[in-house]
């Protein structure tokens, strides 16, 4: 039996998140039947990360099991002519027997992209989130610093009725904040993330942006775990896994 | 009376074009709908160009007239407000009364971007067309030069009824192409372009790639006058207004 290792790219917007979901098109659903489609058997396909409705993704891992030994170029091949055209195949290796998507994953970067000018941007509406007063990304690059470390992410956590929350420690490697022309793109780097964090996170920067929340008070933040001290939770239409580390 | 000339933006994916159609929604028809709800009276909208179903415009420009004193910067933001994610107001400046968008246009330029990767982008699936073969920009960027001068453009015309192919003379004022990653972006610059102008041109550069014309063909194939000589008319997903010039 081969351990398949998929890497594909999607843009959400269309899509309830990867995880299957009872009444809504997910990317899971969509990508297991095309695969199974080609393979011409069922198979169990587990994703790298559970993400919001509505998150892209520039690199996201599917692992999945096999007896065929079609070529992994062409089963890529393959499925981007079956595929929908918001969803591309881009990589496809054969993994240990033992090697989970979700698992063994050790770190995952997130970005967010804001489309930062004063009109829309019609070719990027789906794909950034608009915010018209002009952004300070070198004050963003400083406060954005003190996610690092491992902390309590409590803080930055929405409720979700059946996850626990007992276990909110995650580390964050590294974050920063740059401008492109227009677009102002916030990445982090982290071992896990909790339910809506990432979101929280860019919904808090923009808070200290506004005046909402006071600059350097990130730190006090995570250590209050407490929810409400925090900014709101963003639109998902500027974010993307960016890259997954095994 | 005001004269006002009014820059957009659009994707044109979900529209047939700019002109007004039966049955077909096109931008000039939602454009003109929301102009006339800011002003609250009827107006007559010029175009500044026809432009093909599913062309995209970085720029494009309407010209209106209208008795009401709304300053310009107020009548964007109200249009930013009502109209869909897919268009988007940029500037408008008051022009002289017999100023006409279409009449007064010198030039215009186009371009056409190709994704060129093995593997197709979910996010730009409609904002590009799809090339998997590595292109050869330097040789392109050569034979695209042979566009420029003043021709009669019959081989790069499609016919379409009630179009009147008298007069197929053009002068295309420069033209190039460069890769830009994995985008290899071509730009063509004239006083005017006929129907499926540009698109067939890219054919016609795509067919010299891949040697079904032979490369140093194209001032022949103008020579001819000969629709048939030329390349395939390509899709409009590519395909953008991006500059018009009084």
């Amino acid at each position: 039996m081969r351990n398949l290792l998929l890497t594909i790219s999607y843009k959400g917007t269309r899509y309830h998140g990867f995880q299957v979901q009872k009444n809504a098109i997910t990317i899971s659903e969509v990508i297991q039947l095309k695969i199974e489609k080609i393979l011409n058997h069922k198979i169990e396909l587990k994703g790298c990360s559970r993400t919001d409705v509505g998150v892209h993704a520039n690199m996201y891992c599917v692992g999945f099991k096999t007896p065929k030994d079609i070529p992994n170029e062409r089963l890529i091949k393959a499925l981007n002519v079956i595929l929908p055209s918001d969803i591309a195949a881009i990589d496809c290796n054969d993994v240990k027997e033992d090697f989970h998507a979700r698992y063994d994953c050790k770190k995952k970067e997130y970005i967010y992209k804001i489309w930062n000018e004063k009109y829309p941007n019609p070719f990027l509406d789906e794909l950034t989130y608009h915010y018209k007063r002009k952004l300070d990304e070198n004050m963003l690059n400083i406060e954005i610093k003190d996610f690092i470390g491992t902390h309590n992410f409590r803080s930055f956590c929405n409720k979700k009725k059946g996850r626990n929350m007992d276990d909110s420690i995650r580390t964050i490697y590294d974050s920063s904040v740059e401008r492109q022309g227009n677009l102002v793109i916030f990445k982090i780097c982290g071992n896990g993330f909790l339910y809506n964090m990432v979101r929280i996170m860019i919904g808090t920067l923009l808070f200290i942006f506004e005046g909402k929340i006071e600059k350097g008070k990130i730190s006090w933040i995570i250590g209050r775990q407490d929810r409400s001290l925090a900014g709101k939770t963003i639109s998902t239409k500027g974010l993307y896994l960016n890259k997954v580390y095994y």
